[in-house]
C-alpha cells in the first residue's frame, strides 16, 4: 500500500496557470494552518534569482506559513522588475490567505531572463487557494517538474518524545542548471516542533550530504532552493538544541529523507542511465576527499565511459591527477563495487576487468577510490553522460 | 603551393610498428644533425606518464637531439616497468643514432595502464632510422594521431639578425585526456640559435596563451607534452635574452605558431562542429578573467547550447555565477561576436536573439563577456559538445 503523502496541519494544491502550455500543472501552493518554523538553503551562485533573494530576506524571521512555486520561468536575471514580481506574488498569496507577506515564500524554475506578468499569478489566486487539500502534495510535485520525467517525493516517520512525527519531501531537478529548466528545488514539511535556529543548522548539514553531494553536469543553478517548514502539530516537546537523542533522531531522519530525494534527482538526471556513487577514502582531509570525488564525478570522460559500460580506470586516475589534491599515484587503489581494478596505481589485468565490466552493467554501482594518504572520506553521487543528455540540452529552448 | 615542411638540419620519419593495427604509422622519430637547445612544458597532472617523467629529467641538461614518439599506448600508470620501458626506448634510439641517452626524448599517447614490450621498439630501430628524411615531418604528424581526424602542422618564418629562421610545429590531440587516446602532444623544431634558458621561458609563456588556453572537455592528460628544439643551423647570432627586438620577434612567431596548432586541436575536438572563443574582459585580475572564461568554456550546458545553435545566455551567466569570481551580475554585458545580447545583466529581447542566433550558425564565433569590474581580460578557446563526443568516448576502448 502506498503511504499517504500527508502531514498534520499542512495542505497543498496545484493549478494550470498556462505558463508551460495549456494543459500542465505549473503553479502550486503549500500551506500550513499555523505559522511554522522555517529554514532554507540556497544556491551558492553569485547570480541568484529574485525568489531566492526574497526568501533569504523573509527567512530572517525564521517563520513561514506558505510556499508558492511556479515552473516555466525562473525569474532570474530579471533585475528590479523581477524582485517586484517576486514580492508581488508573495503579497497576492498573503492577501488571499490572510497572512503577513513575510510568511509567504516564493520559488520559481524555468528559463532565465524571461519575465511573467503579475496577472498570471493574480488570475490563479482563487483556484490555487481552492485547490488546497491535505493530500495535494503529489500535485505539487508534478507542478514543479520541468525536464524531470517523474515526480519526486519521499516520506519518513520518527518518534520524538513518544509522539509520532511525519516528514514529507518534494523535489524537482534533473540537470543542475536553470536555463535548462532544471533547477533543483525541494520543499520539506514536517509536523515536528523544532526551533528555527536548530532547523536551519540541521537543514544546512543534511543538504551538504545529500543535495550538495549530487551532480548531474557540474552546473549550479541561479534558483537552487531547499525549504523546510516545521509546524509543531505533532505536539512533541520542541527540539531547541542539536545534541539530544531526539534531536539526533530527527536530524538522522532529515538526512535520510534529503538523500532519498537527492538520489531520485540523480537517477532522473537528464539522459542518465546509471546511478554512480563515487567514494574517495584514505584522503588527507574531508575537503580533499570531497574535491577528488567531485572531480571524478564531473569528468565528462569518466561519465561517458560509464555510459559505455567501459571499466576505463585510466580516466578515473587521470581525473584524480588533475583534481588539485595531494596524493601518490603509486599508492592508489580503485574498485568497482567490490571488484578491485587498480592496486597501488597499477591495473590488475583483463580478468579483473571482465568482472568490473559486469559491475558496470548494473543500473547502480560504486567507484571506490582509496588514496591511502589519510583517514578522511567523502561520497558524491552522479550519473552517466549519455547521447540523450546532449539531445535534451541542445534542443531544449528551440 | 603548399609550403615545404622542412627545417635546416632536422630529419624525421615514421614507421608502422603494429601497435595500432597492422597498417598505420604509429611510431616516429625526429632527429637534429647537431645537439639542439631544448625546452619542454608538461602536464600539470599529479599523475604523469613515464615518458613525461623521463623527459623532465633529461631536459635538465637543456639539450636534445632526437624525439621518439609512439601512439597506441601511453605508458602511464605503469610503475617501475614503465620507467624502464621509457629509458630503454631512449637508449635504443641513442644506440642506433650514436647519441648520449640524455639527448633522446620519448613521448607516448594511447591507452593508460597498458604496457608494450621493449621488443616492439627494438624491432623498429633500423627501419625508423632508415625512414629519416628532410621532408618526413608530415609522416610524423600522421603517426602521432589517435582520435584526431586530421594531421596538424604549422610553419612560420621570421628574420633574426638578417637571417631567415624557420619554425615547424606538429601537434596531436582532440580530447584532452589520454585513455581516450587523445593526449595533447606537440613538437616544434627551429633552426634558430637560442639559449636553452631563454627557449624554456619563451615556450612556457607561449604555451600559456595557446595550448593551455584551449579546452575540449576540461580533462587534462597524464601525457600532455610540448617539446621545442632549436638547433642553430640558421646561423643567426644566438638569442640569449628575452628583451631584444629579435627575441621579441622570435617569441611572437612562437606564440603565433603555438596558437595555430592549439586552435587546430580545438577544431578537431572530438565531435566538435564549432570553434568558440570565450573572451572575458573588464575583470578585476587576469586570474579572475581566466577562471571565468574557463568555467564558461567548460560548462557542459553552455557547450551543448552551442551545438544546438541556441543563444542561451542564461547558461553563460549561470556559469559565471558559479565560477567563484567576484562580480556584480547586474553589470554584466554579453555579446556573440558584435551582437550584444545582455546589457547590465538583462536580456535584450527576441530581435537581438535572432541576430545572435545567426552568429551561432557560423563555424567559429566569439562570446564576449564584459564584467565591468576592472581592466583585465583573458581568452579561452573551446568547441561545442555534440552527440558525437559521447559516441566517440563511450565506444572508444570496446
Amino acid at each position: 500500500m502506498k503511504e499517504k503523502l500527508q502531514v498534520a496541519g499542512f495542505k497543498a494544491g496545484a493549478v494550470k496557470a498556462g505558463i508551460r502550455g495549456k494543459d500542465r500543472l505549473d503553479m502550486a501552493l503549500i500551506y500550513s494552518e499555523v505559522p511554522a518554523a522555517a529554514a532554507g538553503v540556497f544556491t551558492t551562485s553569485k547570480v541568484k534569482a529574485a525568489p531566492v533573494l526574497l526568501d533569504m530576506e523573509y527567512l530572517r524571521g525564521g517563520k513561514a506559513q506558505a510556499i508558492i512555486v511556479n515552473s516555466g520561468i525562473a525569474n532570474a536575471c530579471t533585475g528590479k522588475a523581477g524582485m517586484e514580481l517576486a514580492r508581488g506574488t508573495s503579497r497576492l498569496v498573503a492577501g488571499q490567505l490572510g497572512l503577513a507577506d513575510e510568511l509567504v515564500l516564493v520559488s520559481s524554475t524555468g528559463v532565465i531572463g524571461q519575465q511573467l506578468d503579475l496577472a498570471v499569478f493574480s488570475n490563479c489566486m482563487q483556484p490555487l487557494a481552492g485547490s488546497l487539500r491535505e493530500d495535494g502534495f503529489s500535485d505539487v510535485a508534478r507542478a514543479m517538474m520541468t525536464t524531470d520525467t517523474v515526480p519526486k517525493t519521499a516520506r519518513r516517520e520518527v518518534e520524538l518524545f513518544g509522539k509520532k512525527v511525519t516528514m514529507l519531501g518534494l523535489a524537482k531537478g534533473s540537470g543542475m542548471i536553470m536555463p535548462n529548466m532544471a533547477t533543483m528545488l525541494s520543499f520539506i514539511v514536517t509536523d515536528a516542533a523544532v526551533s528555527s535556529s536548530v532547523l536551519q543548522q540541521m537543514l544546512r548539514q543534511s543538504v551538504g550530504q545529500s543535495f550538495n553531494a549530487v551532480t548531474v553536469d557540474g552546473d549550479t543553478s541561479t534558483n537552487d532552493t531547499v525549504l523546510l517548514l516545521a509546524n509543531g502539530k505533532a505536539g512533541n516537546a520542541a527540539i531547541d538544541r542539536l545534541d539530544t537523542a531526539d534531536a539526533l533522531r530527527f536530524h538522522q531522519c532529515l538526512d535520510d529523507l534529503c538523500l532519498d530525494l537527492a538520489l531520485q534527482i540523480v537517477k532522473d538526471g537528464e539522459g542518465a542511465t546509471k546511478l554512480i556513487t563515487v567514494q574517495v577514502k584514505g584522503a588527507a582531509s574531508r575537503q580533499e576527499a570531497d574535491q577528488a570525488a567531485r572531480t571524478v564525478a564531473n569528468s565528462c570522460l569518466v561519465k561517458t565511459a560509464f555510459f559505455g559500460e567501459d571499466a576505463n580506470w585510466g580516466r578515473i586516475i587521470a581525473a584524480l591527477g588533475r583534481s588539485g589534491i595531494d596524493f601518490d599515484p603509486e599508492h592508489v587503489d580503485i574498485a568497482f563495487d567490490d571488484v578491485l581494478m587498480v592496486r597501488d596505481g597499477l591495473g590488475l589485468g583483463p580478468e579483473q576487468e571482465k568482472l568490473a565490466t559486469r559491475v558496470l552493467k548494473q543500473q547502480a554501482f560504486a567507484v571506490v577510490i582509496d588514496l591511502k594518504t589519510g583517514q578522511a572520506e567523502a561520497k558524491i553521487y552522479t550519473c552517466d553522460l549519455s547521447v540523450d543528455y546532449i539531445r535534451i540540452n541542445a534542443d531544449y529552448r528551440s
